[in-house]
């Protein structure tokens, strides 16, 4: 057993997930789950890496508006812009779920801010984000504040024959340009919110476009569900949030017909992280009366980056 | 070499299948692909199972609009309601894309059908009706008129290192009750058109929902490489149809940056199957012109079922 989520403290948390794992993973277990069925689905922001002050697509984004507002000056007539263009982040972190904004409307701005250009252009501008913008407190590049511990879950479940998918309530494509990399875990498992795409024909074969437009549901909260059907069509046995955004998901695992595992992450260590539980009230009280393991930062892992 | 695609006559299209597997599959090869990037996506209807008189989701269809009509008479006053409860195939035959109809209002109708019932509850039911339901001409199950050559084709690119998907114009859950079974194709690699979802919250939580109304694209012509977007985030190297709602998906194909292989079924084989060009000829044009492999089902394939 040694080695096993080396990461984490040996406290209740740690022990119950070994626990399940192992009793899911055996065959003579009466909890034995085969592999078809084991679907484990993560959160992304704040669950498996830095949500703060505000989500990494945000600081994207923000590059974005910065850039176009310098192209076509008259765009400052719009707030966000203006907001952008000024340095103001505080405008941003307003818009933040977590700061009492409104998920749906942060979404919109985050896919407008990149609406009409071709997806593959799209990925390469992420990338090269992701390669180079660093995070204003750690210093350090964002795709490097993922959780450590995390990541060690991910692979002690992929060595499990469990398939691990990502379900962020940020864009899917932002995060498909650095999940295999950071998570070893394959753009196929992850899903997120979505711009729509059309394909157009051009004299060089078809092109995918990003279109102006949120597709319906933006995946967060009852949204969850929705896209797991979609892209899995199974329930899944083990979920990890960190949010009310994840309420939904969390309880999803409990319907899936086999022994599940509710993880709800609790963001209680401000010296290695952040210490915050606004957003997240309805999650921490419903994982009390459902049994879910709330796994604390603070007390649980040894090390957070 | 010997045993690779036993079902397949020693023509050239099965060369050219087994020398392109070779070649992107050999680390020493110039046009060698590494594992991540192995998607192969195979269009459903005439290209895996058969799809005359007419999609075998419209059989299904059809089974609900009687049951549907018997529970409401009002119901008849509808053209398709009263189709179905007289036994008038030829309504429905004429939809079909391939004899002109329109793929959309035939998905409207076919979506309808099952709307607003738990999507627990739907695929129960279309279990049920794969698991019963056998093919007018050929007395056997739907489920068991998979092209043998072409499950072969599957396994062989799953036992070579490809992540083998389903693009189907017709429903993705109704392929995903069956595609592990008779395709050794997992539910999360099944593309297809879509009935929206919705999660409603109830005292057991969340449950999903069958909404009416069709997610906008379907999942053919130009929404196919929209949704293998949606699904993959990656273009195919390998592409299969069999008309010319796969002509995009075949196209999308030669854009991975990887030498690829797109394979257009021709069904010219009146006696073990039939013979039809209808609503496959572009792309028929289009093979000549770009160099796809038109795969003969009567000189190819030594069997059809």
């Amino acid at each position: 057993m040694s080695g096993i989520l080396s990461l984490w403290n040996e406290t209740p948390a740690k022990k119950a997930i070994i626990s399940y794992v192992n009793a899911t993973t055996n065959p003579e277990s009466t909890d034995f789950v085969p592999e078809t069925e084991r679907i484990a689905i993560l959160d992304n922001d704040g669950t498996m890496w830095v949500e703060k002050p505000v989500y990494v697509q945000v600081f994207f984004v923000i590059d974005r508006l910065k850039q176009l507002a310098e192209a076509d000056p008259a765009l400052l007539d719009q707030p966000h812009f203006k907001a952008a263009a000024t340095g103001d982040l505080t405008y941003f972190f307003r818009l933040d779920p977590h700061a009492g904004g409104d998920v749906k409307l942060l979404m919109q701005m985050v896919f407008d801010s990149h609406a009409g250009m071709s997806q593959d252009d799209f990925m390469l501008m992420a990338k090269e984000f992701l390669e180079t913008a660093k995070h204003p407190r750690f210093g350090m590049l964002y795709k490097d504040l993922t959780y450590k511990p995390m990541v060690e879950l991910v692979h002690y479940l992929g060595d499990s024959g469990f398939k691990v998918y990502l379900a962020s309530g940020g864009g899917m494509s932002f995060m498909r340009v650095i999940s295999e990399e950071i998570y070893n875990i394959p753009r196929e498992r992850v899903i997120g919110s979505n711009i729509s795409f059309e394909t157009r024909m051009t004299d060089e074969g078809p092109v995918i476009f990003r279109r102006r437009g949120l597709v319906d549901p933006i995946d967060d909260g009852a949204g969850k569900p929705v896209n797991i059907e979609l892209h899995i069509g199974r329930k899944p046995i083990l979920a990890a949030g960190n949010s009310d955004g994840d309420l939904h998901m969390l309880w999803l695992a409990q319907k899936s017909g086999f022994r599940s595992l509710s993880l709800l992450l609790r963001h209680d260590d401000a010296k290695r992280e952040y210490a915050y539980d606004e957003g997240s009230e309805k999650t921490l009280q419903m994982a009390k009366e459902r049994g879910w393991v709330v796994v604390s930062m603070k007390d649980d892992w040894k090390t957070v980056f």
